[in-house]
């Protein structure tokens, strides 16, 4: 059994609630159960140096957790001076998961940031952070389109991520903190709508696994990001 | 007239809404018209080592700001690897102002961290701060006074805080951000609920101003702090 | 009575050495009592970024402290590698200060920096700062009038600042290091030479205070910028 | 054609040359093709504090590269002041990989570091330190044992790792920098000699793929590792 | 002829007024003409980590210099939040030469620390910083054999230093800026109150220079240092 | 006797690799015994801030260690977040003794960074890091003139440096880890393939020095670096 009472390929609820925040050009408050994180994406006519009068855009990530966004409180990123290696590691794995999926020269030569942040952390806060981000980023290219700023949406599909992991011998779908800590094997899969893969990120933690286990994390990760794009789909009125 | 269509001593809406996570011993988030601050206070068995072995506790602060809590897009503090002078003052002011309230040596050798992150900007953030604060903290004490940890009542008075400005040559209170951009002076109140002064921050910005001009801002806070402290009563249960 | 046998209404006495340095285009070394503050004030023809192009000019300031200048030795901020949240609150405020009483147009798309650096501190160094600041300024403009660089005068008016507080239940001026340390109240006024407020900061140190108790605090500043001005006027000949 | 003339299926040269340097308790500098790594084992007779009075033992890895050891020079990340978040991300990697094949609990109190220092980069750093880290790991242990000090074998299994990537349609084993460059997707495997997967980190770089090309990858990072396991063999006499 | 109209052999006068500030063990403001130096020397009852339990004490510095000192204002080194590669060459080469005169035995498990705070720089200012750093650790020393925590004098000789140089051909002895900025070659002597040498630093600037001239500089040095020795032992009534 | 058993003015073994690693315009391995720096130059078609437009080069060098060089391991600086105070020391050293031999005139409005980073380290790292450095520096230099871009030579001789050293009262030349851990004075002398002197730089270590010592310590360098100089000459074919 499950700490949870959950199936072994029972997600948590979904919930995603757009407009949260009122400034940001999309936004997204996205729950996996009681992982909670908000999104905002965040329009700006420039891209980054290494791009500049190449004629394409950039989409990228920043997360961060607030302190007591856990069990028990954090220090605080801002005030140590620096990002920890797992903050950058999340934040580099969203921008490229949301890249996979982006045509950026239809996007033409501005960035969009996206600003992860974890409001409440119960396990999976990095894959909520990819699933929120799609969210954001379909609003803010919506509003570029309905502008006319841009003609073709360069948004090729949608993405969602989901983690999947070994708990007690057993594969199990999107692992909350509890499992996450005991879990024998851990994955994030990155998928898109279409049924491709965009990042598998499998690692063992105190056992290694075999192939067999891994497609079988796999074929989890298809059910949940089932569930999550209809989530999506249903957010963004597509 | 006022930006708004407000009157000068008319306040913007407040809400409190407590709970709002989880994990932490108190939590509030706390809306002045569309400024919204998200405030946890965590509870930690020990304290700072200036205090150590001195039967007293401590009641401190920090501050954060969503990057695309304001209009534009901010950078985040920890990416560029430090907080701003003006973080590092406002949450100084935060701590200070709750310290003010409370008798450290009622709270025994622990501390409470106010962490006061601003999920949307829109002027008076430091002030919503200070006014959730107060809410978080007095949840966290009476977690401690039902467990019986705390026995006699270390909070001495409630306390909140509220920015007043003289803006197109009136004062007003409660200025919004468009206000805030124009003030020609500002000044932040920080009032206890049995109607003292816990810190008064007037500044000039762009004209100075008088004794006369003092005494009005202090007057209209006291209007605004009193919807405040009700508010607050509200939120509690006191 | 007081630790140092002075009146209530009474500064400990002030000086000011213009021309301490050399190179600076004004310099003062200020002492009100035992605590003694170099400001320098260095002119650039170049005006910080956001203001490129404005016609307006720029007044700013950087508040350092010897390590040795306190009773203890403090650890030096450029080997702990940042400046302290105080030392940030200080220059801002410095800064504020003579900008309230300068008119930025008038100036011109050049900037001065008023290094403070406390030689030796005694309680009250960011008023002798602000105090001593302005007659650097003051000294580093007339030079921009003596050559025609500037032909009316952007300086408004005299800047000083004092220190007040409760001490031992008694309203008394310009705290030294002993009274500051056991104060319940203390008090920056940053007062004007034609009689306005530049800043208040009142802050409660232990125990609240009431309007009444404000008031009579800035009644005492007045008489304590009252000599800083003569002071002031003394040290630049106006 | 691959750009190296190499069929899909074909590792560049592998060759381990332990001893390399003097004073480390293992090191080995290895090489696949251009890409040159040296790494040390550093043996130290304490944990890491979360691990204090636990029984258990810590391997941890650092991982650098030389500013010349790429085509163009890049920045000292000592001179700049921080380690980049791919560094980061890397060094994290190579110490799980080899935590994956290491009993903790048998290594007993003591830390084992592995120092990776890239001497020249022509593609698949990360893979090559693995590799090359569990022979230097190998040896340090191999000491302890010879020693006494250890009296059963920690290490479980031998681990390596591979990248595997699709280049212009085709699978194709152990990238080198041209190929990695233009890559469609990236993926490094880790792997142990016993069959099992220590991790995969697979990746989308310009287009998403599929389950079956995740396989193909598979498969031939299986053929890759073999012979890299042999070369861990040769060179450590086991 | 030098552009001061200094002889080749002749110091810029030399003053040392002790006292300067109150707080610390001792205190000495050293001028070599324009040059101008503060020194404090800071005691602690305690000693770095690696010289904890070994009954020996340590003699430390650290120097900087306020942002004015210069002809043109360079920035402060607590803001940019490092100290230079030249601050740092300089405050353990002052460290280095009082070491070189003081025996740590006899000075017990305790630390004193210089600092060297440059008001004014025309050129010297690190030999004026040891030659003034000695004084202010002999009136420290001499207050704890004073106070009979010392019975043996740690301090066997006196230490200053000088700069030399090679100027339009000419040895020079205590260039000042306009010659450090002009000089081909530019050494640094640290050299004993007994006649013999703790630190050379010779250096070509834009030509090297020959075994003879290095003695003829040295031959400057022990003039310089003859005036410097007599300042000090006149400051310290020895 | 020496603890090597080498004779006082026996230098260590030399070794020169040239083309130890491909990217970079010039490479070498150097080795003194047991020191090993591996030093790369790199060539770049641009010049620092200071030096842009004014028709001269740039010749600069960048130090490191490798974490486990050293007989126990030091901590990485990339990891610690900054360059230590010797660091900073012997690249500065580096690239100055470099462009003490170099026009930069004739090497024109490019740059050359020679990076030098120790692999074993056994005494004497900052002058088997010169000496290589000018092996680089010379075959970078080559190839410059080789392809025409610079038509005449702009090294205006080779530059090799040596340490020396006060060991158990003897000069002695090439100090190696032991001695120069025990050494009275020690002294590293930076001279030309013409017979000057570039950097002289001799400190007492526990025991001051007299001139005559330092006359002989420069005798054993010019015996030290005679070696040193027909190394680079084997190595560049000069």
């Amino acid at each position: 059994m499950r700490p949870s009472g959950r199936a072994p390929d029972q997600m948590r609820a979904i919930s995603i609630e757009t407009g949260f925040t009122r400034h940001a050009e999309g936004s997204a408050l996205i729950s996996f159960g009681e992982t909670r994180v908000l999104v905002t994406a965040s329009l700006e006519e420039r891209v980054p140096p290494f791009l500049r009068g190449k004629g394409k855009g950039w989409v990228t990530a920043e997360y961060g957790m607030l302190p007591r966004a856990t069990h028990t409180r954090g220090s605080r990123e801002a005030a140590k001076g620096k990002q920890s290696g797992r903050t950058q590691e999340i934040q580099r794995l969203i921008g490229r998961s949301l890249r996979a999926v982006t045509d950026l020269t239809l996007l033409g030569e501005r960035q969009i940031t996206l600003d992860c942040d974890v409001i409440q952390a119960d396990g999976g806060t990095r894959t909520a952070a990819i699933s929120g981000a799609w969210v954001a980023l379909r609003l803010a290219v919506d509003k570029l389109i309905a502008s006319g700023d841009i003609t073709e949406d360069p948004i090729l599909a949608q993405v969602g991520a989901i983690s999947c992991g070994i708990h007690e011998g057993n594969a199990v779908l999107d692992l909350d903190y509890i499992e996450d800590s005991n879990a024998h094997a851990d994955a994030n899969f990155v998928l898109t709508g279409d049924g491709r893969i965009a990042e598998v990120q499998a690692t063992a933690e105190g056992a290694t696994f075999d192939e067999e286990a891994l497609l079988r994390l796999l074929r989890l990760a298809r059910i949940g990001c089932g569930e999550i794009f209809a989530a999506q789909r249903k957010a963004t009125g597509r």
